[in-house]
């Protein structure tokens, strides 16, 4: 439709008073779905810029988004949105609507007025300030990580800190981050400050809210604190073995076109839909694209490196699945969107390592990759048990992305460690490096050498991602909880596992993760709904112990 | 930047009144940029959508490209840019601006000028009802296509012809198209007619100076007039003869994955500048993308016709280097755009005919095409004169799409009359096909005995695309005319393309044709400033007689 049929909806709030609720929400609905849309469009550019996008366009491609950006602002922020969620607003205050909408319904008001508001928090001034800053932090960080040299870095990050806590005194102000608001009078009670002290204590929580909406921060205290406890130990115990299962069967040369045509099998096999969309190559993979029906995602192949195609391509597809199986009915409304992102990683985990780490699953793939690869003799002669234990090992390291699911936790838990206790000012800029190679020893027996191995290896301080560490490791905590509770559901999952039979698993997932979507109001919410008990590191602690137990001899 | 930061520019008429002619200049640089840049992202959607989007996501697609166009239509039409170029034109009025502006940015004012009048001209209601009658005519097109079923289709086309006649009404009040008011006053003149009784004389010329902006369509006639002429008697020649060339050398097995490779490494050979643009497969070959640096093209491929994937890629070739020649300084303003459709078409038919059909360019190209294909018997054994007449047959047929440089002028000159004779009132709808039949015995001495291989062919009136199919003709005039000014501007260019040496050639047309974008007021000027008069059909006439009397041995 074009724009100015909209007009249509530019009443004033005392017009919008006398009209149904049901006639409101539909229009809030209408106004959603195109905000829903220009979302999608943004979406394709920035899968078009990873995966097609001849070399010398990128300038043009950054006007073009810098341009929508402006387009889609104007949109998300729009006082007609903000009278229809306001007259909204007052009739739930006059009156239970439960009655007149269904929970969908109800969680699409919910969301559209969270999301608006989030929208129109900041002054337009902040907004820029924080499109610039990102621009000059990510170029500073490249060049820092280069030379190794975290002081051409450090005063980005200072600046990335000092716009967050801006920024969360903005949501304070207009009461979007309560949790944080009784968080930080207590400790200014406690610490005796007067008006006009600063004091950042409880920031991180309205961070963490951003990326893991409605999950308490003391929680995510208790969670990782349970992983450190036993997750270190653990690992000491695998390096002192100093012994290392081998895996020359899936390094050394492998066709990529081979490689691409068995990801492609393999990522169909579970469940991914290429009516729905597509699987590329890029340098770093994802999951994007503009919609259910219209998903992308990417991995990439080394030649020197099975492993990493494959583990590429089932994560993404795990990602993909959930895109793919979101709600048909409330689509293009807030409500079919993914809870967070922990909750998007648990999807891609639970492929990943659940499933894709396992023996049932190479029980039905181990033969197709001999298929694939008839004349490379170290495949044709692997056992599974074999396959299975170089496809686990475990190794601690400098990087996060290269690690395995055993220190990968512990990796998050420093950086989350780290990056609270800047934004809520227990330790200065400066301090990050020497902290950080402290509990790299610390925890993973690792002596950091350079920065770039160390506290420069990631981007997203300098983007001012602050609080999305930890949705990883949140993710694979849910992803065993969720797994754990999809076996009591299907009996003898894992038999159809080693069949290829994955369907009854991607439909139990489509049902009860995929479909449900923003339904609920936090990650813990949504565990407790389906497993009885809220989140909780025990599974995800026995089942790391048990497993790498049998596999190391411990 | 953010929309937003657009306000600054949401003067009155009274407060830019106050701004110099520089300043204003530049302001509506900033406008224009950002319609062009939300233009590009378009152009990748659809791009996207003809070559790399998953079938199902037709319809979530369809809806993002609504809202685009939505969002385009509002700042296309905005009054802030209105405001700017009023004031630029009482400027313009109350002095001569050619000492403070140079003569391209004079061109962008006028072309800006003229791009916000259509763009305004006419009511939001008549644009919903052509979106409708778009989607509701093409869906019948198809369906009467299929059955061979005129009758279906006309009262569809009736209802385009009535549209498009209240178009130019709009157009003609806004003084848009002061030719069609002259004819058609004219006219009325010279019929006697009464206010209040209708007149369509001269509507077809407001309808062709969509595609071809200045182009007289009196010219048209004298032009068209003239190829038919001559072509309907060269043409009967080469039938009367009775022979044909043998071209199963180019028909057969070919792997397309070896067309393929050839037909990219043709396409760079020629020029085309894969660092700002792809090419890619798509069921109908073209041309589109976002930019300069991010032209993408298509082609396709058919494992039993080599000449269909070479012949699509060097004429997508042709109209890539058009776009990525445009110029550099003026970019992304409307005066580095393309003139016209015809002059488009005369870029993509000057390599596709002149070089691509010619001796010279398979000089080079046939020995690349053996190596290519070193198995295939027939390709290494067939002569450069063998390969030139298989690519050079004639074979009047009655798919437009289908045929050769001699018999295609004629399809388009049918098309032409017919459609002018409907638009104008000479014709009436139910009319079409008898006239259509006849005119296809008379020009090409063809009997069409179903409508589907006659006036049902073509997509063009479904879509209201009126005028259009002139342009492909005046196309290859054009093309015919810039070659011979090239061989007389580049000594020994044939030399030069025998060697593979295409520069120079592309230079020439990057200088002449492509940075000139739209400076010149139409086709014929350029043309006349290019070779010293304006178009005429007798090169094109000689060219083709010269050759095809060579060929067939006239």
């Amino acid at each position: 439709m074009l724009r100015s049929t909209m007009t249509v909806l530019a009443k004033s709030s005392a017009e919008l008073s006398s009209e149904s609720v049901r006639s409101l929400y539909d229009k809030l609905c209408v106004r959603m779905k195109e905000i829903g849309h220009v979302h999608g469009i943004s979406g394709i550019l920035q899968w078009d810029q990873e995966v097609m996008m001849p070399a010398k366009a990128a300038e043009s491609r950054a006007e073009q988004l810098s341009v929508l950006a402006g387009l889609s602002h104007e949109l998300d922020t729009s006082p007609i949105l903000g009278s229809i969620l306001q007259e909204l607003e007052d009739r739930q205050k006059a009156q239970d609507l439960s009655s007149e909408l269904n929970a969908y319904e109800l969680a699409n008001i919910r969301l559209s007025r969270k999301f608006y508001k989030e929208e129109t928090v900041y002054p337009l001034e902040l907004v820029k300030a924080a499109a610039a800053l990102q621009s000059k932090a990510s170029h500073a960080w490249v060049e820092a990580r280069k030379e190794s040299n975290y002081a051409k870095f450090a005063p980005y990050l200072q600046d990335q800190i000092d716009l967050l806590r801006k920024k969360v005194r903005y949501c304070m102000e207009a009461g979007l981050c309560e949790e944080t608001r009784k968080i930080n009078e207590k400790a200014r009670i406690s610490l005796g400050l007067k008006d006009g002290e600063e004091c950042y204590k409880g920031y991180y929580q309205a961070l963490l809210d951003k990326y893991e909406p409605g999950f308490k921060e003391e929680r995510l205290q208790v969670l990782f604190g349970d992983l450190k406890t036993n997750l270190v130990p653990l690992i000491a115990k695998i390096t002192e073995k100093n012994f290392q299962h081998d895996n020359s069967a899936i390094k050394g040369d492998f066709d990529v076109q081979k490689q691409t045509e068995y990801s492609h099998r393999l990522s169909k096999d579970i469940g991914f839909d290429t009516d729905c969309g597509r699987l590329d190559v890029s340098t770093h993979p994802f999951t994007g694209g503009a919609h259910p029906t219209d998903v992308r995602m990417t991995t990439r192949y080394t030649i020197n490196d099975l492993q990493e195609g494959i583990t590429g391509t089932i994560h993404e597809t795990g990602h993909s699945l959930y895109e793919q199986g979101r709600s048909k009915e409330y689509r293009d409304l807030p409500v079919s969107q993914a809870l967070s992102l922990g909750i998007h990683e648990s999807q891609s985990l639970l492929w990943e390592r659940m499933v894709g780490l396992g023996k049932p699953f190479w029980t039905h793939a181990l033969p197709l990759l001999k298929e694939t690869f008839p004349t490379v003799e170290r495949i044709q002669n692997v056992t599974l048990e074999q396959f299975y234990n170089a496809f686990n090992r475990v190794e601690p390291g400098f990087i996060r992305i290269e690690a395995d699911e055993v220190t990968y936790p512990l990796h998050v838990v420093l950086r989350y460690e780290i990056e609270k206790a800047l934004v809520e000012g227990d330790i200065t800029v400066a301090e990050v490096p020497a902290l950080w190679n402290a509990k790299m020893k610390e925890y993973l027996g690792k002596d950091v050498k350079e920065d770039r191995l160390g506290c420069l290896q990631d981007t997203h301080w300098a983007f001012g991602l602050i609080g999305y560490f930890p949705t990883y490791t949140l993710g694979s905590i849910y992803a065993v909880q969720i797994y754990s509770a999809a076996k009591e559901a299907i009996p003898n999952l894992e038999d159809h596992l080693a069949k290829g039979e994955f369907h009854v698993l991607k439909e139990w997932l489509n049902e009860n993760i995929h479909k449900q979507g923003s339904l609920r109001e936090s990650g813990d919410e949504l565990i407790t709904a389906l497993t009885g008990k809220p989140l909780d590191a025990s599974l995800y602690v026995k089942y790391l112990t048990d497993k790498y137990t049998k596999i190391y001899d411990l």
